[in-house]
């Protein structure tokens, strides 16, 4: 019999977030600090539309694009939140969690051969997602002296007249960076210089912990260079719900919207029905869970300070990425000790490429509780070298 | 500005089912047979789980393969009914509905210039998901002096040395057409021999009205060729809940999952509860809806047999395919007046492939009394020529 997979496909390595979680939950009296999922329950007023909506029967498909009140809370949402103006009708479509939303946009704008430009450390699927579309990414190394930033001169350096498309990952993940309006300014003008597009990736927008939350979307001209893209998971605790959206110009929009029609047909109802009532009436729930993952980031940054491990402060997402290059061992090798030795798992930097050798990157979506038993280990182990 | 699309998704139509459909929804006192799903709400035992588990704060992401407790209720359920075995543990993967599981089948086993064959009429995303996995459509037009069954003969003109999956869609979806065992084994023997694979859509499965279903994957020698794709959709009337399945051989599974990993992440949680309930204890549930579903396809042979319009008697699915040759216009003509003049949406036979032209597809998803108003006003379009 002859091979049946496609060559493309074999060369992708699965991610390698989930290794040291699984190991860790078959062993006893191990810690995560390894999953980047909100340790909170969806809060009761969404879940409880959701319920709402089962009771009625609302079980059949809605519309491809997504429930129309949902794109028009969505719309709504982003001007008082962002000042981003989307139209319901044609520049929103609402998809699987946010992963769809960027494998979508990939799909509808790269033709072979086109290269992706991808900051990293950053998110696993922007790799892939780009290979499996005929894209072809191009790695920028980001640096922990800029904070993990990405800078217009480190952009630059990789465009060639094959470029068609920037990945931004900012609030990042696993770093916790994020870019200011500045940085973003400075980002803007590359972009227009050279004709580029702009893929945007603001799943943690709502969780930054110093100002106001800005996106590249909302800057001059850019509008009609930008997918955006962005979910309920994150803000609002809705992980298992799969509920994300793309908003991008008309004429993308509606590409992106044949290939989610036919792969994927439309998002879950339950989960859009509930949504509407997170955009319309959560902002507390999501300003409460918000203070309480500040309140646990400041306590992290305090305690590697304390044992001596150097960290940048991060002020987006929920993560936080210290440097262990002093202890002489690789990412890997560290977490496998940590997790062998004091039953902590953490995910090594390098699982978020290359650029993340030296780091590991550290969750705190968990309880306090949680992070200080994890810490106290952590502390035992590096006090070993 | 320069043109931020691919050139392949420009080519791709969007699918030609819903046209009608949005159009009759804006017309007052329209009758529309032309979706494609049921009319019934999902069992309330099934919901009623989805509830449970809401109220239980199971919010979270599940395993990117989905709950191990739904990957071993389908392997069971799909020993029970079919008499085919998948281990749960790596040869089932838990999808965004069929449609999903189509998509990263196809994206998985593809290389650019592979060919696919589609039997046609079919449904409408076999075509594009094969041309944006970088493959080759090519249709083999069905009969219906053959009841729309794919015939070796048919089949085996088609193959190249290109060619590498077969796309088997049965029960079909428009014609309500099946494959019997016989038909079956005449496939494998051709599928064998030129060694190809097979995406087998067995949606709708669960919904014969003839024999008891068999599915090609139980067929000696062909489980290690075949992806079968299975869901929840249509049986247990689940389309919102966007849940399906994908079985493979563990070689092939194992890369289709890391597609699904990095571009979905996992299905929808509360669905996944949901639907073990669906598989454990809605045998009843189901069996009271296809009752429901046969009783209005003999209403509906009867009546066409009645008013002149040949139709061979559909087994499967809950579609009838009347031919509207004799009328001397178009599939799209014959639709567009039915619905203007008489107000019935159904949708034309070349939304499926061209091969579709001279006949129209009325969806049976509907109630007896709808359809009966329906069936009357078609009765008073024909009679007018």
């Amino acid at each position: 019999m002859r091979d049946p997979l496609s060559k493309t496909i074999k060369d992708i390595k699965p991610s390698g977030i989930r290794k040291f979680f699984d190991v860790a939950r078959t062993m006893e009296g191990a810690v995560s600090l390894g999953v980047g999922e909100p340790d909170f329950d969806t809060p009761w007023r969404i879940r409880s539309e959701g319920i709402y909506s089962l009771e009625n029967g609302r079980t059949f498909y809605t519309s491809n694009t997504g429930l129309i009140e949902l794109r028009q809370e969505i719309s709504k949402y982003l001007a008082r939140k962002y000042d981003i103006h989307y139209d319901a009708d044609d520049e929103i479509m609402v998809t699987i969690g946010g992963s769809e939303a960027i494998d979508v946009a990939l799909r509808a704008m790269l033709d072979p051969g086109d290269e992706v430009l991808i900051p990293q450390p950053s998110y696993v699927s922007y790799v892939p997602c780009t290979i499996l579309a005929g894209g072809v990414p191009v790695i920028i190394n980001l640096k922990e002296e800029d904070e993990f930033r990405l800078k217009s001169k480190d952009l630059e350096e990789k465009i060639t007249d094959k470029t068609k498309i920037l990945v931004l990952p900012y609030p990042n993940n696993p770093t916790g960076a994020i870019m200011e309006k500045k940085d973003l300014e400075e980002m803007a003008e590359v972009i227009k210089k050279h004709d580029l597009f702009v893929l945007t990736d603001e799943i943690y927008s709502e969780l930054t912990y110093k100002e106001k939350h800005v996106t590249i979307a909302s800057l001059p001209g850019m509008k009609e260079r930008t997918v955006y893209i962005n979910g309920f998971s994150k803000a609002f605790a809705m992980t298992g719900w799969r509920l994300g959206y793309a908003c991008a110009p008309k004429v993308i929009l509606k590409q992106m919207l044949k290939i989610h029609q036919f792969a994927i047909m439309c998002a879950p109802t339950t989960s859009q029905y509930a949504a509407i009532e997170a955009l319309k009436n959560c902002d507390d729930e999501v300003a409460a869970m918000k203070e309480e993952y500040n309140e646990r980031r400041r306590f992290l940054v305090h305690e590697f300070k304390d044992m001596g491990l150097p960290c940048f402060e991060p002020f987006g997402a929920f993560y936080i990425f210290p440097c262990i290059k002093k202890f002489g061992m690789s990412s890997e090798e560290f977490v496998n000790r940590l997790l062998q030795e004091e039953k902590v798992a953490v995910v090594p930097g390098t699982a978020f490429g290359d650029s993340g050798e030296g780091f590991i990157r550290i969750s705190y979506a968990y309880s306090l509780d949680d992070l200080k038993i994890a810490l106290d280990r952590i502390r035992k182990f590096v006090a070993k070298f």
